[in-house]
């Protein structure tokens, strides 16, 4: 029934669970535990988090990642605030409207900047224009995906610098971490560097994507700033009765660094792919590939001959020319790598 | 780690997942599949829903029953709608308004009733006094509970008498399916009677508290009432990358009446401890047990040595004096039961 | 065209404008002056107040008195809040749920009360069973009435002891003071003795029905609650450019103390035909006439009597039985109400 | 108290109100008038609408232009899709989320074009790319301002051309016709032209800047489309209740051409103004003058005298430089308008 792994690189939300997390969901079922988050995983989840992030943290889970940013960014801004952000972050393309329909209405400004990323430029410059005006919506918040949509990385010294520049207005900072674990991976960097020591204020977490079955969390940094955020959740929905099935996820990705391990195979999988396309005439990559997402140029004929070949992934609108989004994932193997490669070789022939 | 079982009654939601939920997760869980609910299992689910209810069936699955409720309400009703429920209807008093969230402001005029329904009297009293004045809400929705936030049913009748009286208004009409199963069993009638053959316009038709992990199913009967759910639903944060998994939950409930064998057991150990108790004294019923619920009414001495005794339940307020809630589930043992019964038989005598 | 305003009872707002008011426009109309508030004219008003009230003030004029209850409320209270308030609070009923529009989906809490009123104890005792729960909205605020939608008005006392009941709970307390000025005229008593000295930390203060044009203020009497508030007016569309002359209206009322002069007339037409009806069978108050609403019940027959011989008024519904509302205005005549008096004693001869 | 009138050229909304309108309030204050906009001259203004638009209209006056726009776009547009609008346009810069905040969240895609200008290439190059997916909100309308923030005006053929690029994707079309009367003069066509023969569905027709107090009239040209309009702008709390002082000010306007008048006057100042500065070194036009609106290239030195010597009006930021944009209105005189000149050409000598 399911479709044919070894084909799809259309996203790594086509893959299933990681067998641990299965196995963790499947010792959870067992027996009576309190509902709506007051259960005992979840409270180990949170310590875990602590620890991880060498810093307190205020955790809640949920189970999508649009929920996990529009309700943090909610809780950052006001319906009269607007959100920096990447003029191709997921939360101004890909999430419907979810964050302007949890902060009732506030607007996203969208920056350019090369290979999926802002810069303390930039947001700098944003600043110095806005005017304290009661007509204008007021920038209060700045929000980065890590790794970023182009499948790259910001390093802690760039997310510091826009940290600086945005903190000075009193902006808050978001980082949707969808796929957080890929970034740290490539990053080489701690959970702490990547943020709290870099100036993010709250985190998305998601592990959904790294082999999770739906399991995200809002990591707040600083617990004032949290407030009323588990009202806000409950009547959004986002409450689960039993949330000790959403937490289970995040303690076995938690456990002996599975996550990291997870996250280093999609990227390395990507790489391994990346280096490959080096040698193949009439391709060429878009951006740099620092995580686990590819974008490769290549003529439509190329492009329509893989398809032919029953490789599965997204057309891309690009400035540059037509274009493929590949996503590597926790269980895409050498042998589907490969074969992909392969068949672009032959394809681009 | 996890509770004892055999002492928890305070709800269905601290139960944890039936084995045949679980493993058709762990089969699920295999290769690539769509994301975002074009997966083969959603479409088998939305068939398997056409027969199950003899109707066509427009299918929106999301994994909390508010989001269920709130997002069903929000598609029938706008901001300057009224939804008439009862006074302790869930949606009323447990979803921190999320109804009120979703619809942008609607209100719910909350109805009373005996044991725990409304009835199409107080729904056409109520209708009788409005206005179509523009500086009133207008009602434009009815929603019920099935079984009740009491543990009672509304019969066919009841529902189609209720349906009549509002439908004359031009009212919509949703049910709160949360604990369907169980008054399908206890009423014996079929999935359409109870729905659309009653009046019945959209269902939030939950498994969750029945066995499931998160799984719960927006029903509409009528296509064209559907609309623009699709982007309500995603805006919400409710539509899931890996939707497979919860429509996993549903093919396990749905396949040779799993779900209504599950919650025939839950209303069948309800009843065997109604029926105990019936033999003691001090201590007696406030509504008749007609689904997994019981309240009973007993000296808040009684209830002080029951939770000295270990069991767990939730106090009630009630106008007839003290009381407490006892929720049975699929997986309350026979023996569960009766040393629940046992232990009220000491703490009573 | 207009119609004939010694037979016109349905409302305060059916009548025009004062004369002096009339005039402050034709001043104001001269001339450039700053727009959005920036004016002198609303610099004055702003000065004013507080010396009225004896106390600093934060002034955001608006043009309708749901504009400002529903801005001042939703300052109060978020999403997830409550507000307390009468079951028939114009609030409440006459609306349309701009309060819950503007607070993003905040619930009214419906208290009863005899004359219009709520009490302290029934503040408390609602206070007292609520919960901190997550599933249920947090009462947040009390809103009152003054002078009420039953034509009585709160002593200072009465407001205080209600300001004392919830402020324990951390409630903030808001005054719909549409018609603030007939009840300050009827208790005798200062702005500041039934405002800020009682515990309202935010008025809506109208003077539309007592001879304005389209005037209202929301009065913060803490600076710090006002917070944003501003922004909130903007985009709710109720930032007027040129906001001279919503200010210049509040300008002549607060003049010589023409708004207490207007209000007591308006007060005592009402007093005069409250006092005359008193020696008239089969006709009764209903409440109190503490203000320049009466509730007269009467016969059904007596009622359409009244409506043939060509008076205007609207029939309320009340537990007693058939009843009629009759407001007087700053521009009823004395002969008006006597002729309406006469009309009631042949009706019901 | 007030500005000097002859210095000020800030903006159309620092003049005060014509004498014909002032005049209508006055005699619109005696009497009773049915409250709520039932009065009869609210009728009257109705009927005379559609006489001067030769079409049936839905008409709702409101106070404000942004309430007007955000109401209008509301009505158009859930909160799932996209308003396509020029980048510069009011209701993206100016109006502090006031259409973000009425949909509940909907996005205004903001396009580029010269001039203040969209254009259907633009738009239909943006629809061009758009897609159906759920994870994207929707375009569902367009919106241009009549005339442009830029000064300038959309002839009927430009919009017709926009309304044929956007009405095949079923988009509706609202005109901001914040200053309607001007454009109209400028292109010397007819009400029904400049709308819904060239495809408008919704005009937000406003007068305040032409002279008016605070008035402003949502105008449908489709009754079906207003739906149920009438309880949007009650909780939004734009319905007035004594309404027919809104009307009476759109009846003075209406009576003799009065509106066309004004806006005639104020569009040959601009013009005045505009043909004078083409002599004048070190100074150009940044854009055509088609209106009431100059914005006017020159040094910043020169921008510093113009200010020194006592001129008010608002500092531009353009790519070409140095701004300053000048407004007229009903009552600047030619006096007045020829001082300015001679003082830029003092400025700039």
């Amino acid at each position: 029934m399911a479709d044919d792994r070894s084909f799809d690189f259309r996203s790594d939300n086509v893959a299933g669970v990681e067998p641990e997390v299965l196995a963790a969901l499947t010792v959870a079922a067992q027996g009576s535990a309190s509902s709506y988050g007051e259960d005992t995983i979840t409270k180990r989840v949170e310590a875990r988090l602590a620890e991880l992030f060498a810093h307190d943290v205020t955790l809640f889970t949920v189970a999508t990642g649009s929920a996990a940013n529009a309700l943090a960014l909610a809780q950052l801004v006001p319906g009269w605030g607007s959100i920096l952000c990447h003029r191709e972050a997921h939360i101004a393309t890909d999430e419907c409207g979810a964050p302007e329909f949890y902060s009732s209405g506030a607007k996203l400004a969208l920056l350019d900047g090369a290979h999926g990323k802002i810069t303390a430029q930039t947001v700098a410059a944003y600043l110095a224009r806005d005017s304290r005006s009661v007509h204008h919506v007021q920038p209060m918040a700045v929000s980065i995906s890590q790794s970023t949509e182009a499948g790259t990385c910001y390093t802690p010294a760039e997310i510091a610098a826009i940290a600086e520049a945005s903190g000075k207005h009193g902006l808050k900072f978001h980082m949707d971490g969808a796929r957080f674990a890929n970034a740290l991976v490539s990053l080489g960097c701690s959970p702490a560097e990547a943020t709290w020591q870099s100036g993010i204020d709250v985190l998305s977490f998601g592990i959904t994507k790294n082999g999770a079955m739906a399991a995200e969390a809002v990591i707040f940094f600083d617990g004032a700033m949290a407030g009323d955020f588990a009202y806000r959740r409950k009547r959004g929905g986002h409450l689960f009765s039993k949330g000790r099935f959403v937490s289970a996820q995040f303690e076995a990705q938690l456990t002996d660094g599975l996550w990291l391990k997870l996250a280093g195979h999609a990227n390395a999988m990507a790489s391994r792919i990346g280096q490959a396309l080096d040698s193949i005439a009439n391709v060429s990559l878009l951006h740099p590939v620092e995580a686990n997402e590819l974008f490769v140029l290549m003529p439509d004929a190329v492009i329509d001959r893989l398809e032919a070949a029953g490789f599965r992934f997204y057309r891309w609108e690009t400035a540059e020319g037509p274009c493929i989004r590949l996503v590597t994932a926790f269980d895409t193997e050498a042998a589907h790598a490969d074969g992909l490669v392969a068949a672009i070789r032959t394809a681009a022939g």
